[in-house]
């Protein structure tokens, strides 16, 4: 079993909960690749260089400026840095971009209705298992950062949990491959304020149920269907679990059936 | 043959001679790897930061805030555009620091004398051969920066020339190998101001003598000890000559006999 492995801002922007959280990732058995968003570093260069940030539902406008902050402060500062520690941890980590090994092909999104510049999107199907296989048959563990390219010389910003699903469907083509989205609560709950509300799995089917009563909350469905279009495309199981508890809790798991 | 090239600020700071210069790099048949230098783009990006450049006899004083600030530069935005460029053009990139699969350990230097910072010193015979021929054998391209760690999850920064023979010095141990140094000149000059006095080939032996006789600049000196080194080490041979005319003139060629 492929471990793939997804971590947000909120572990990232928090020194000692990065330690601990790549302390068990190191400790996790087998095959494994960690893929990570971005934090608020680049939002603070960015104010630094006096470079804006625009926001535009919740996405982060990249013009050339900011596509240089993001390519330095995800591919360069974050993910060295995660390289770095795991590698104190005695995990032999490799940190890359979708650029490298040209694992992660993107395209850039149109320019209608929106135009947020130098963002990209992945096409799953195309993601290289070859360089994964690469890597994992050598014994190495990837470590994405969310930049990919366009294959005709430009970086692209992409979405971290696009990538880490792109990256568990390539793996998933490799062996079988489990996909684990670290956040900040326990799993998927049918109440925010009690942990122990977590609903153990959910299927096509019980989705669809959980839809329909409403049991759960709006910004978790987006969230729960893309797992479950990765479970249809070939990934295992999906996993939704607090960054703090990747070898403890087990959280939601989100399969086909 | 594996072809360690090696290219400097002089190239890395001119937009047109750097794409000129992946073109040439990429159409170089067999296996290859690239391993630049930082270029002006942390000087200006301490700048616009605020953070003071101190510099030693050449050599960059590296505190927390210049190593976060080089590692942003070197491993994220010059490494990412040299492989999406190169990506671009056919050749398989794979954008690399030191830390990255361990493939070169460093050694912080000491305090004393000088207390360059973050700063490290590298054991060649330390490099990951297993590394370099795990990338080589799948049909990519290694892109390094000189951006290496302590294995103790610090990152520190080390010197390009060293960055590249240290490479080289571990390719020769995978396949023969020839490094290439690519800079402003066309190769060791007897007469700086004339290019047809090119030196086509120094030995140990007739180092020995262009040394007493004066005949070659000082500052030419070390960088063929440093070749006469490498190939007493292992390494084929070692060239020197001009960036632009990387498949062109053949430059100075330095090895042992």
């Amino acid at each position: 079993m492929i471990n793939v492995v997804k971590i947000g801002g909120n572990v990232i922007d928090n020194p000692e909960a990065l330690e601990k959280f790549l302390r068990e990732f190191a400790s996790l058995e087998g095959d494994k690749i960690l893929v990570h968003g971005g934090g608020k570093e680049a939002t603070r260069m960015s104010e630094s260089m006096g470079v804006p940030t625009t926001m535009i539902e919740g996405r982060r406008v990249t013009d050339r400026a900011t596509l240089n902050i993001v390519t330095m402060v995800y591919a360069g500062l974050i993910n060295k840095r995660i390289v770095a520690l795991l590698q104190k941890f005695g995990c032999d980590a490799v940190g890359l971009t979708g650029a490298d090994g040209n694992v992660i092909p993107a395209v850039r999104r149109p320019a209608k209705p929106v135009d947020y510049g130098f963002v990209g999107d992945i096409d799953p199907d195309k993601v290289s298992d070859k360089f994964i296989a690469t890597l994992l048959n050598g014994g190495y563990v990837p470590v994405f950062c969310a930049i990919c390219h366009d294959g005709d010389g430009s970086l692209l910003n992409c979405n971290a949990d696009s990538v880490a699903a792109a990256v568990a469907l390539g793996a998933s083509r490799v062996a079988p491959t489990r996909l684990t989205y670290c956040f900040e609560k326990a799993g998927v709950m049918t109440d925010l304020d009690d942990e122990t509300s977590v609903i153990p799995l959910v299927t096509r089917e019980s989705f669809a149920r959980l839809k329909e009563e409403g049991i759960v909350a709006k910004g978790m469905l987006p969230k729960l269907q893309n797992a479950l279009d990765s479970a249809a495309k070939g990934v295992t199981e999906v996993r939704i679990c607090k960054s703090d508890a990747l070898c403890g809790s087990v959280g939601t798991i989100i399969k086909e059936k």
